[in-house]
């Protein structure tokens, strides 16, 4: 007899992330005969907890179909860490409750880093509290710090955009830098890991040489060698376009955006770090600067979806499903790189223990020696991830047609649960 | 005999300024009769001052066809704002001795309002000194604020992106909203009017329906107003988007983005609107936030085009020198609308005594009555303007393919002249 499956996205959301869920759902309804319902959990393992399942049953094939092409998270996201068993062992023993009260056997989670470890805890309940269940990670990130997979799905997407934003942007600059805007500062994220901001390097390539300079969180901030560079640039260019990672430090661990202001009411000043470059900029220099802050309009511009990106996210939520078909148990789907140049990959799959709690940090060997660009080598890395283009529909006045599913809930059979 | 034309972008560039570019040099060459080599202006009319004059004939029709879909101004703009002929009559009588020396009898000037004043004092170089040229004007501005014309080309480009953009990061902040984020706050441009403000109220429509809060330079800024329909939204929606315009201000006319904050060495914080609004609701409400500034990234943002203002923008470069072959002086193509749906439209002309300093301010009825948002007038207005997707090329490593093209200049023949 199928067992149901309980499918949950977890932490910030992509540009990709419901592609994930479109492969899973699609690829458990050609597998009735081992896959009953796919519940999706309402904001993330959330819906487990609290018993709020949302029954993807009762959603079109034209709506599941169109989360190929939707950003975010259509069924609700969390930042949701559960602890070990032995630390919270009543949340387990309530995800067992309510898997067993809706005849469960599968736990799809799609996630980065910590849902990974989340994952991995609910794959060994069968271990350590007798729950037969099989956990299965699908990989989402736009941090791209999963391990073992050549890349995470969310990050293509969004070093796409920054790629191109930091192209169009960089040809804004070079037209007005005669009489006005010789600068322009672009803050992108990754607190730990320059993968994003190293995307903003590809903005100038081969045939379209721009003058960009980067700050990566894994270089400590220079900032005599940062303004001679600066410096370099507007007078070889005439102007400069720099990319800024979010986490980029001083050599002591302050972020660059950390400025110690107070407003009048004495609170902290949340600047951003672009303002800060930019600013720095003009009192070493004097050039008049632009900046922009992209935050979520990065990780959520399915508009510029990058065609290698929206497949490999629906590709692991896919093969997530059939590995669980196949009968395994706490392990990731991933992408295997096999050339860069045509671009082939294939699918393999990693131990969610080997996954969990590991970080992948950019090679030394994709950061030039000057510690303000990319290499050949991360180029090669970058470009496959970045390419085609996956264009949602768009509606007559000019905005993309993206669903938002009916996310009913199914009947509650459980007292409430709080969670922490 | 053919004249020769002298061409210049002016003012802050758009995405589809080329575009009109692209219109006046293809028409130029159906022309030849009348109208013998295009000199672009490196840098604006910076280039006609200080006879920097790119011979554009040098372009292949392949490079010229390209500017099509490049955003930014491929010869280079300026901030210059020529006096008047009184005041300057030096500048006046050097522009003559370059239009003489090359034997220029038409200019063509694609800028905003303060470029229509310039282009205005050209066109009557042969009243107030005795030359003859036919001086048109080619309307743009992503600012959308110049009379007559249905809309600027420029603005549409900007509306789709700031509408896309706003709706993809409400979805985003939709997904977070349980366990995180519940704000999202996007600045955008716009220091006197809130055309694209509004645009950001076309992220929801009747399909999907979003919270959206607008803060236009139209209307003071009530803070107490503003935190009460920011928690409404929240209470109702579980979330908000609020785009705030560069130009919102307090009824003192402050803007919001002044703070009054001071860096370590005294210097005056230049914050942006985006971070005060965010952080005047997270005092007020505790609500996790996050904001954006889009700044150049929103009229660069070629990568997603409007289709009609792709269109309007090469329509208005042809005209412009088809109004010059019919021997008009002083005027500007304008965009007229003929039926908001369908979408139709045909071009008109003005003259630029009435077009030049005069400044096409949002109507009162295309914002709703709260102040926050736009009305269904407005949305008749926009929509059209925001229709169809024009995708440029896109190369093998999912770059866009945008034209720099080769900007040779031809050979001085004056001695050089210094420009204020």
């Amino acid at each position: 007899m199928a067992k149901n499956a309980f499918y949950a996205q977890s932490g910030g959301v992509t540009a990709v992330i419901n592609a994930s869920a479109c492969g899973v759902i699609e690829t458990a309804r050609q597998h009735s005969d081992k896959i009953g319902t796919v519940y999706a959990g309402r904001n993330g393992i959330i819906g487990a907890l609290t018993e709020d399942l949302i029954d993807t049953s009762k959603e079109s094939d034209e709506a599941v179909a169109a989360l190929r092409h939707t950003p975010s998270g259509a069924f609700g996201s969390c930042r949701y860490k559960m602890k070990s068993v032995e630390e919270n062992r009543a949340e387990y023993e309530r995800l067992i409750e309510v898997f067993k009260a809706h005849d469960i056997g599968y736990f799809f989670y799609n996630g980065g880093g910590d849902s990974a470890d989340t994952c991995l805890k609910v794959s060994q309940l069968s271990d350590s509290l007798g729950f037969p269940i099989q956990a299965i990670h699908v990989p989402k990130t736009v941090d791209n710090d999963l391990p073992i997979t050549d890349n995470c799905p969310g990050f293509g997407s969004v070093a796409k955009y920054i790629a191109v934003s930091t192209r169009e942007a960089s040809f804004d600059v070079a037209s007005m830098a005669k009489t006005s805007t010789k600068v322009f500062v672009l803050e992108v994220m990754g607190r730990h890991a320059g993968w994003i901001a190293a995307a903003g390097g590809m903005a100038s390539d081969a045939d379209i040489d721009l003058p960009i300079v980067i700050l990566f969180p894994e270089v400590e901030f220079d900032q005599d060698k940062f303004l001679a560079t600066v410096k370099d640039k507007v007078d070889k260019y005439g102007y400069v376009s720099v990319v800024v990672s979010e986490g980029a430090h001083w050599p002591d661990g302050r972020f660059l955006a950390e400025q110690g202001t107070r407003d009048a009411f004495g609170h902290a000043q949340l600047g951003g770090a672009a303002p800060v470059v930019a600013n720095m900029i003009k009192d070493a220099l004097g050039y008049k600067f632009h900046w922009a802050v992209a935050d979520y309009l990065q990780r959520a511009a399915r508009h510029l979806g990058s065609q290698s990106d929206v497949e490999q996210a629906y590709a692991m939520g896919k093969a997530a499903v059939e590995l669980a078909v196949e009968g395994k148990n706490s392990v990731m789907p991933t992408v295997v790189r096999k050339s860069d140049s045509p671009y082939t990959w294939e699918i393999g799959s990693a131990n969610l223990s080997e996954v969990a709690n590991v970080e992948k940090m950019m090679p030394a060997e994709f950061i030039s020696e000057d510690g303000f660009g990319i290499t050949d080598a991360c180029r090669a890395y970058l470009g496959p991830l970045m390419q085609g283009e996956s264009y949602p529909p768009y509606g007559e006045n000019g905005l993309p047609q993206y669903v938002i599913m009916k996310n009913e809930c199914i009947e509650k059979k459980l007292p409430s649960f709080e969670t922490k």
